[in-house]
């Protein structure tokens, strides 16, 4: 990465590198070190009006869309800044005796689980960057590139999940965020769920027998989407001399027809599983099919901790890593749902309108962030993540 | 009404009046007469292109935008259309045998509630449009409006709703929409639901407490639109010398504090719920609440057949009526919900995304139109239909 | 036409017919009956807010973009208006003594005047509404329309115009508007001018060569519009089956080859001129060449007595009628030009940015309004005026 | 500068710093390198796509708003660009015999003034782009800042310039662009000529005195603009404790009211002029009053040589330096106008539209590039730019 990489925000939707940097800083800053630690210093005044992403109570604060335009500060002085407040963290803990340390574990813990969700951002908003560079510079060198998994996985099978009354929501001592607590019950009827994620191949199947020009697939605004849309296929691909290539964070590629699909939108998912007489799961059926099938994430889950940084579909049926699935859920409150007091309750409860859920992780999620009760969200028009699509089937 | 009140379309959402009524003479035309009636002869054969609202399938037509730009036909010819149609109507389901008749029933049934739709939308189209006007004019003369209740219909009391396992969806022998179809089982945890709707006068008193100035009341995407608002208050209501008025189908009027309020989003009933320290019902809970504690429309509901074409409030428990209620569950299918082939499978679930349910009907909804398992859904900005607010409370 | 006809605001620089009627009673009540008359009783004392134009003077006013949504007054109201205006102007000019009516004289006269240009407005507007109608109403019996002009005016020649120093502007006793007035001296360098309008052949052979795909002959804020526009010719022009139509107040006709075209912008006028290597002319040039070779309206002119409502053409070289000549001329102020106090001084100053100076009068325009120094302006993106193209030529 | 710096584009006017530098090298290899020299390499030839601003004749570009994403080529690979064509001129030019050089002269001094146009650029697209960080820092250290001219300069005077027929346009030996050839008559009027800048405090009595408040100052398309600014002063401008401040590349300063006033658009300067009476000059009038009153650069003119960066003002009557100076003149054609074949022809002549002309010069143009017959242009709601206002007087 040069230093300009760090810089442009081409969308609203995608930050810029160094803003992530910075952000996830001020976040300990302003959440643990100026509130507890004693005499502390505030790196500088004015990095809290910078660096807020979306926080009201703590501020004023630069609109998302300008984030592209700060130069200053520059990429060093955000390292300077990061390592000013690692180094005031450390001092700081260690001089809390063990009740001082249990009252600021949650909020360091949110801050540790904040960072997590922006490393994965950096790598989707990297990608989104120089992905839209007319030269397609390589992330990484493309000798890199993960094995592709050789072949075609096979027809897709279905595993039938019984009805029944199961249990949603984390119940267990580690962390979750606010909007996967209050474990209560759901009923669910019978339903299908398939054994893997749809493949390259079988999206420029639906691409080829005209699924963008039939409206009978989609969503009256997905059909609005369609109409108006350039690229009528997922982001990232680009055709040459009658080819399929997208870019990833290798390069620019020819498309392996054999890897899961990745970066289409809802509006797309939903399209592709009307086209194949189909459905999305709900993420209620997500969550109770992985912990029939799945319930523990095995070791060859493609994570970031397996440095891909990009999907490879293969062998095994599982719920984890690859892309975030879709679930045909609106983003809701759980029943038991209450905002946190303060800055935190700001985290997820006010996003909780027009957005759609994702479930299982991807390729660039970290393997100690993701569990089964993990709920994500992004607008159903959104398709920079890497999201992707399991097909489910009602047992009528 | 004068035929130039017929014309305008003055926001996307709502229709010139003359629109509704050649685009329901226009759905007995194209679904009915035209694949079924012999050498039936087209009235106009370029009213397919005016007068189709949202059907892909039966070809172009005007974009919604430019419906208010459309001066001709002109109100006489369209209800010469209306009716040459109706008489063409008359004419086939005579010439009908038993067996015959059966097959069309259904969409005859179908243009019939989609009619009532319809009426329902020419009442809060027209009060736009009049009451849009400057001069406020009155659809209605303001003697004939309905009774004030007279007095504060009391603090609100809640009642409970056991947990259980229940059923939702329709399950009888009388016509019902597509989305309600498939009923299935649902498990809901207890909670609690007002006794009434919120009145113009608890409304005001979050208004005045600064509830559009706070953003710790608002979904994100909520406080955004508050602060693209010029006017904040519900839709309809100005204030002159520091009193609040309203424009109602009988002229502006002062606010009756007692009476129900109506004309507020979803994004306002959600704030209002959070600053009571209350919530929304969700689709469900109403569904059953409902079961619960007004199975049948009681007679003084206040629907279409009362006249008033205001909401009055009143007297007794009940969920009918008055203004459509705001759930916090968005518009999406029920498990074994699957589209009708053709045309008609666009009736519904084509927009399935980005809207949220609404239940109860409104003061300007039939009453042969309504039922417990009728889910109406708007966008969570929108405010010109009679919507209103009812509070829930979980039980924890 | 039909009441509906009246309403409808299509775009924003379209008023709807009953407001121009309404608008131009208005100009006489509030600049000249409320002023003078004594104890003159407002008709409607709303009127003021919802027939102002612009006059920011005469205080607030229903904003632009609104115009077509205001369905009360209804057209029979307006009318009634009209006649109590009426009346009174008589009443009121009959009891003023000759000094009084001198003191008048001067606004009633720009009251007259400008009635005249919302009179040429109301055809201009009355054809986009109904020529937007997917139906093409006529406004008039197609039978009456003009005669052809029968064969091909035959080529273009040019007459040359010596260089010199001239007058520009308005000096005799009638009326003028205020930026004709000043009249100055401007030295002309010597120049060609053709001896008519380019026809509808000329221009199509323009469209058929290229000339919306090559951006040499744009200006490159016209090269941008053309890539927004989807229909790429004069507006109302329409292809079927190959041949070409247009809309025309008697309904869609095929478009004659030999008449002047008409219906295209300052974009369009100035890339066809480059197309051919010539220019257009500057207002001065127009003015000048005027004066020499056409100083009084010939009795052949097609104006608005004519009764044709389109271009004709026809033999003769003179600058009136058919279509408003564009130029190469921004709409600036002359040397000595001075805004008149008060709302009237709004009438034209303010306006003299971004646009470009028409000359000549079109067959909608009055022929006692139209005279050698008369300015007319619109934006360069604007084609809804009958406006046309008369060539230049510089002599090197 | 840090290399982030070079590289948002905060508005569609702006260009990134690093754009500048690589599209000043590619005009040289584009227009000189890859035509002329034999054998000559491309650096890149991606750099076309991305390097072209609007030169239609040379193919697909980068469009305008994406050139602040392009974070590769780095800055540094840029600079390496521009040496390896610096090598490769001075190659070439060392192996032309005269007739070749001759040959080539031309379009390499355009070459040169195009890069000095850009060399303005780079100082007032990064001091947008500074200016627009809220920490405000200093392109250069505050102590470097001009001195200031001390006290008020006096009260303005006019100078008379008589009535005559004058020569417009360029007639040297020199340089000059294709928009200054062609040296023509013009017949002036009598009018008088301020003998220098309004000031800051001059135009600080016009916002105090509710200069945006009243729409009798501007013009309608000026007005729009007002209603939709926040901020109600020059670009730059804040205000802090009832005290103006301004950004300036020496960082945030309190605003001099003794100098010249800068950052103000075309709408504001003629509102000022209204505002006291008078009126901006043509460019016609400015050019003759500069061949009156000043009409070679005289010593003291602050001009980039200057090194202030910022106006000063100061004794002396002179039309060069400080700020471009609006007039109101639209940008469009001399009489013998006419556009160079090819890619150069697009260099000036498809802007004359919608454009005011500037003239004089700024403290950030070279020397050696401005003269008497210079026309610059902008659109009349742009700031950015350091540009200001001279008063003019029409003599009745």
């Amino acid at each position: 990465m040069s230093k300009e990489d760090y810089v442009p925000q081409p969308v609203v939707d995608i930050s810029p590198p160094k803003w992530h940097l910075a952000h996830t800083t001020w976040f300990f800053e302003t959440f643990v070190l100026r509130p507890g630690k004693k005499k502390y210093r505030t790196f500088n005044p004015s990095y809290g009006y910078l660096f807020n992403s979306y926080y009201e109570t703590v501020g004023e604060r630069v609109l998302r869309p300008d984030r592209g335009n700060i130069t200053r500060p520059g990429v060093d002085e955000i390292f300077e800044y990061r390592n000013y407040v690692d180094k005031e963290m450390l001092e700081y803990l260690q001089s809390l005796d063990e009740t001082e340390l249990q009252n600021v574990l949650d909020v360091i813990n949110l801050g540790l689980q904040h960072e997590q969700q922006h490393q994965e951002l950096l790598f989707t908003d990297l990608k989104y960057i120089l992905g839209h560079n007319p030269l397609f510079p390589a992330y990484l060198d493309s000798s890199l590139q993960p094995e592709k998994p050789g072949s075609f996985p096979g027809p897709l099978t279905y595993s039938e999940i019984p009805e029944g009354l199961y249990e949603i929501g984390f119940d267990g001592d580690g962390f979750c965020f606010d909007n996967e607590k209050g474990q209560h019950k759901i009923f669910l009827h019978a339903f299908e769920v398939a054994d893997r994620l749809i493949t390259n191949g079988e999206y420029l199947e639906f691409m080829e027998s005209g699924g963008y020009r039939n409206f009978r697939y989609w969503l009256s605004e997905g059909w609005d989407w369609v109409n108006q849309q350039r690229n009528k296929c997922p982001l990232y691909w680009i055709q040459r001399d009658g080819k399929w290539y997208h870019y990833t964070l290798h390069g620019l590629l020819p498309v392996d027809m054999n890897e899961p699909l990745t970066h289409v939108n809802f509006y797309e998912a939903d399209a592709f599983a009307a086209w194949r007489g189909k459905r999305l799961l709900t993420e209620f059926e997500w969550e109770i099919a992985c912990q029939h099938l799945s319930p523990v994430i095995p070791p060859q889950a493609n994570l970031l901790n397996t440095n891909f940084l990009a999907p490879v579909g293969g062998e095994g049926f599982h719920f984890f890593g690859d892309v975030w699935e879709w679930t045909n859920s609106a983003y809701l409150p759980y029943p038991y749902y209450s905002k946190a007091k303060g800055a935190i309750g700001e985290y997820n409860g006010k996003f909780m309108i027009n957005q759609m859920v994702l479930k299982g992780g991807s390729c660039v999620t970290s393997k100690d962030h993701i569990r089964i009760t993990y709920r994500n969200f992004f607008h159903p028009h959104l398709k920079w993540q890497f999201s992707g699509i399991r097909l489910a089937n009602t047992i009528m």
